[in-house]
């Protein structure tokens, strides 16, 4: 494509680089910021600059945070005696969004994947047990993908955690609330009969 | 959404504002960003805030500009008595990615719409009038969308140029190469058998 300006042609090539966006959503984009003004790209422009240039990461946790503690770890309010273990960032938030859970995080960063070459060493698992060596906290609950990768990690997670006094629990495992039985896969159906539950009317 | 982070939630929220990218998206992009190196983020951020600051809109045809003339109009090497006259940027760059015209542009910025309260004071009339008056300028393209307001807008533009001997045209309309008679819509179709043309072989 030629955009007869090294400006837009900078500008729509950096836009590429992001997953999905391919030229012609760049060039859009780029446009769009052209036609509007001037303070909406130096909003972006500098958020993103900002962003990436003092983000870091929780020394607790690992979640992504703005100062050497994240929100979540800093609050007085939460629970710090139950840790909940997850893959990535984007779990810790959505789980935060069902607004129903009042305790830490863990950060892994990812899942035991001899396939992809992610062994214990490359994920948080020192710092977790670390943690959990420190006494404050009585239960993990492993909220990781429901996987081979992730059984295998939660099985691993145990075994290092074997000598010590520390409640392990994982996230419920069902059809979900909405679906339709002959949609569910007959992996996840027939768990959720093993695993069924005492009904409790509410 | 609870981002736990201000920067990200800058990020991500000065990221929404781009069209088509809602909450979801940006922050999938705010994340790709974090997991890869800084130097990506700084080069989307710069490359943003540069253009920004110093793009033009050339002073000869209003299209996209490093500087004070784009790099159409300052290549000796284009036809300076042939000017397409299109609506938008995009259009400059749709026909320069085709590789066939070797003319000047003139960038009107939009259609004569009353509905939209578009007049022909909002678009860049008068300056064509002036390069057309400055007489270089021997044919004028009409490539401009092929609705009402696109018609109207020739409409007028011939009308003020009816006093000067200059030769306007306007792109040949009909049916796309490699679409099938039975999907095209009947004006077309019927605008393409009475705007007919004799076959040559070649």
């Amino acid at each position: 494509m030629n955009y007869s300006s090294k400006l837009i042609e900078e500008a729509v090539q950096a836009f590429a680089t992001l997953p999905s966006i391919g030229k012609k959503t760049a060039l859009r984009l780029v446009l769009h910021l052209v036609k509007m003004e001037p303070e909406l790209t130096e909003r972006l422009g500098e958020a993103l600059l900002n962003m990436r240039k003092h983000i870091q990461f929780c020394q607790n946790c690992h979640h992504l945070s703005d100062g050497p503690q994240c929100q979540i770890c800093a609050d007085p309010r939460r629970d710090r005696s139950l840790v909940c273990v997850v893959e990535g960032i984007r779990d810790v938030m959505a789980i935060e969004e069902t607004g129903q859970y009042k305790g830490l995080y863990h950060v892994l960063g990812g899942v035991i994947s001899p396939l992809e070459g992610v062994g214990p060493e490359s994920l948080q698992v020192d710092s977790l047990v670390n943690r959990v060596d420190s006494g404050e906290v009585k239960e993990l609950i492993m909220a990781v993908s429901p996987t081979i990768e992730g059984e295998t990690t939660i099985f691993y997670l145990s075994k290092q955690l074997s000598a010590y006094p520390v409640r392990i629990s994982t996230i419920a495992r069902g059809v979900s609330f909405g679906g339709e039985l002959e949609y569910a896969d007959e992996l996840t159906l027939a768990r959720s009969i093993t695993a069924r539950i005492p009904y409790k009317s509410e």
